[in-house]
């Protein structure tokens, strides 16, 4: 774990991440050593930094950060399991100080990356899908905080605890006016028709990266890809529906709530193509996606 | 500062609180050595643990902490200004551990205490009266989450920056459906033909300890009281209006959005019942309302 660049655990008790949930955080999947799509969760962690006024920290200490945390994972032994697959996360809070929600005059963001193992997921759940359920906690609307993954995760947290059958897999959360959003880790597609449709996010959930890969890959192959507003009734008519996130990648829903759903054409055509997207994308940036010469990072 | 009982000033990294907001705070007044209104404060405490599944704290834990804090404080002569006023910071998070979002079978909650200098707000605000203005950042709404004082305080920071001429103390927040909610850090009160109104906090807003106190003091003198949803219009056609807290007591509300409004009697009659059962309650409850003996609590 790093934090703003020293090896070290604990945070002091005045950042704002811990006063208010100030900041934003980023979760990575680590792959062959490779931060996957880093470039594409900067630039959110940026645009989250813009919109909640907090400078972002400079990418090339990130990028270096990020690689000096890999690269020492993979020369621990006892750490073996992150060689091929880890979480990568990042934090970016907006420091100490300020008076109550205002903010300092010269604000120093406190930055904590941190390398975790890979969740144990059953592949059965990428190939045949899992259950979900419909939450009843909501999700409140909020154009300023709408879309980026900041630190206030409490709805998420109230979701989550609603079940503990570990059958269920994931959460399907609405928002105050009873439109559905996404799960409660996961964003939400459903393809009807033969388009592909997901929640318009202006008000509230969070822009996924796989999620935005997803939109670019179907669009690319002229698929019809929909962002709306729409209700429980126009899920559970769906032909096919699955949830995405940077660490899963694409998982089918077989059931919601007692409907049972097909892994159908449309849902396995668009993981093949994120499976080949993936490939592609590591493969163009090399054995590490942040090469690094004498510990300097190497452009971005 | 206290963190789980030991003099320290950082937490674990892992903590829910730092990952997630997932905790709830209480700000106090310390009026000559007592911790003002202390048990409502944990009565509040409390019903926030309840409702987000946190175990709370020991009771008397709490009380004994925090009359060790404040009876230490005033003996460092360096913290002479703690002696008549100071803030107490209470924070309770879930603690570390969990997979994501889901809390871990045995949550060993975090509790932080904390003394802060008294702000040094001018007499005029409680006098005179403050200038306040609408601000453009909305509170979603989330019933599980409404009424209580948790960590997830982006929407008020958000409306706290939105502007910074030193002349306005307050911005009053909507929620989004455009009704008029409350300040930023008070709950916000207005006269009309003699009833006094507030809003109905079912869906956001905090429940804060001194508009309990309020609306018990207004009812008791048979005062028509009303919690209800109102427009900025209903608010602009007041014949007073005052915002509250538990740090600053009550300030009238001289000016909003270019709207004049007298410190009226009402606001005064409120004020001066106020200051009366401030007073009773800090008589009754001794010199420490967390009496020690050989560093042990006394009941509560």
């Amino acid at each position: 774990m790093l934090i703003n660049g020293e090896r070290k655990k604990t945070i002091d008790v005045t950042d704002r991440g811990f006063q208010y949930g100030d900041g934003l955080f980023e979760t990575i999947e680590v792959c062959n050593g490779q931060a996957v799509f880093l470039d594409r969760h900067l630039d959110r962690l940026q645009a989250g930094c813009d919109r909640l006024h907090i400078p972002f920290p400079n990418r090339e200490v990130l990028c270096f950060e990020a690689a000096t945390l890999i690269q020492q994972s993979s020369f621990q032994q006892s750490a073996s399991e992150y060689l091929n697959q880890a979480v990568l996360k990042i934090i970016v809070t907006r420091g100490s100080g300020g008076r109550g929600y205002s903010p300092p005059d010269l604000i120093q963001p406190t930055r904590v990356l941190s390398l975790h193992p890979f969740p144990d997921y059953p592949s059965a759940y990428q190939e045949q899908g899992i259950i979900a359920r419909f939450c009843d906690t909501r999700l409140g609307l909020n154009r300023t905080l709408a879309g980026i993954k900041h630190l206030n995760r409490l709805e998420q947290i109230m979701a989550r605890s609603e079940w503990c059958d570990p059958a269920i897999e994931e959460g399907i959360m609405l928002d105050s006016n009873d439109h559905v959003i996404e799960g409660t880790r996961t964003n939400l597609f459903y393809v009807k028709n033969n388009s592909l449709y997901t929640a318009s996010l202006a008000k509230s959930g969070i822009e996924g990266i796989m999620r935005s890969i997803i939109i670019s890959l179907a669009s690319e192959h002229e698929w019809r890809v929909i962002e709306h507003t729409f209700s429980k009734d126009d899920l559970m008519s769906a032909d096919e529906i699955f949830v995405s996130n940077s660490i899963i990648g694409i998982w089918p829903v077989r059931q919601i709530a007692g409907n049972y759903f097909p892994v159908g054409i449309k849902t396995r055509q668009i993981q093949a193509w994120l499976a080949q997207f993936k490939h592609r994308t590591l493969s163009a940036s090399g054995h590490s996606s942040v090469p690094l010469i004498a510990g300097v990072p190497i452009g971005d």
